[in-house]
């Protein structure tokens, strides 16, 4: 039998990784063997090109950027994602291509078609059966992000541009309501995971 | 007035590179302003990411291949050649898409349909004007091939692979005469030239 593919999104500052050791353990604890991943990164390969995306001092275009993303996640996907499925493993990735649709296309202008067309081609017959969605207002979430951590290119940009990527997540939300559970990221922390336990519950008894 | 946009293309060996600077030359003498340029570089980024596909150590996928590829010709397309065409000079570029069907497609068995939709992605309305595919037999090309060369990696895979990439090219003429002119690769160097030289003046009349 094959694995549940599980994602975590939302814009940086949101707390997404406050959860994924919270998913992981709780699904460790009831047998579950899972493996705990982050887009774009992932392997050696993706790794260089994060590094090259979040770095790069020379002018690239939005379309070699996009491509570049794609690249990443087809590595990411071939050499981690459909290996762990495969063997029955349960895979939790922090981002996958929701997140290109959310900063590439509504916070950056590349038309979703353009984008729903590369994700195709990446994923042929992949889907994710959970994304977890953590929506907070960019406001609250920039005061959240500690001043200590050096920002890298994507946190530099304007709260603007962070409410055009929510409003991109929230629309993919309403377009695929059984995939897609939007959270309240400005509840206690103790009520999120209340919220994510009793989902993680109805996906272990759907299998 | 856009330029012309034209590429060579063949299996290595066949001698694409003496006719770079005989048909820079040919048009320069009659007042063309030629950019010259290579697959996948002509960028930093286009550059950087041709050493990583060439010198990788740790196992990519094909997919991931045939992206990276693409995103290379992006930064390709997008900082070098749609830029010389739109100020009306030509571009001549050593090797472009048809080399990803023969390479990636022929060669190694990606689906032309697959690679055929990323050449949409990434072209949009770009069209190369003229192709000459320099039609040599692997064994001959690569009798051709100093010894004293260090092989990169796709030069070291058999003769097998190079007959499939060279079938693979010649369809693609078949399939586009219009573009794609087949040139065999054994005549003199005195003959190839007079029949570039004849089809350049054609080019140039046409414009």
């Amino acid at each position: 039998m094959t694995g549940q593919f599980l994602t975590l999104e939302g814009i940086d500052g949101a707390g997404k990784s406050t959860h994924v050791d919270f998913i992981r353990d709780w699904l460790t604890a009831r047998g579950i063997d899972v493996v705990v991943t982050r887009e774009p990164g992932g392997t050696p390969l993706g790794e260089a090109l994060r590094a090259l995306l979040l770095d790069v001092k020379s002018d690239i275009s939005l379309d070699t950027e996009t491509l570049l993303m794609f690249a990443a996640r087809q590595a990411h996907v071939d050499a981690v994602i459909r290996p762990a499925l495969a063997a029955g493993r349960w895979v939790l990735s922090d981002r996958f291509t929701d997140a290109t649709f959310a900063y590439q296309g509504g916070g950056r202008g590349v038309p979703f078609e353009r984008i729903a067309e590369l994700e195709r081609w990446v994923l042929r017959d992949l889907r994710v059966d959970r994304t977890f969605l953590f929506d907070i207002p960019p406001d609250v979430a920039r005061a959240r992000m500690s001043t200590t951590r050096t920002l890298d290119r994507f946190e530099r940009e304007r709260e603007a541009f962070h409410q055009r990527v929510r409003n991109a997540y929230l629309s993919r939300a309403e377009a695929d309501i059984d995939r897609i559970r939007v959270l309240d990221a400005e509840l206690p922390v103790a009520t999120l995971q209340a919220e994510l336990a009793r989902d993680l519950g109805r996906l272990l008894e759907r299998r």
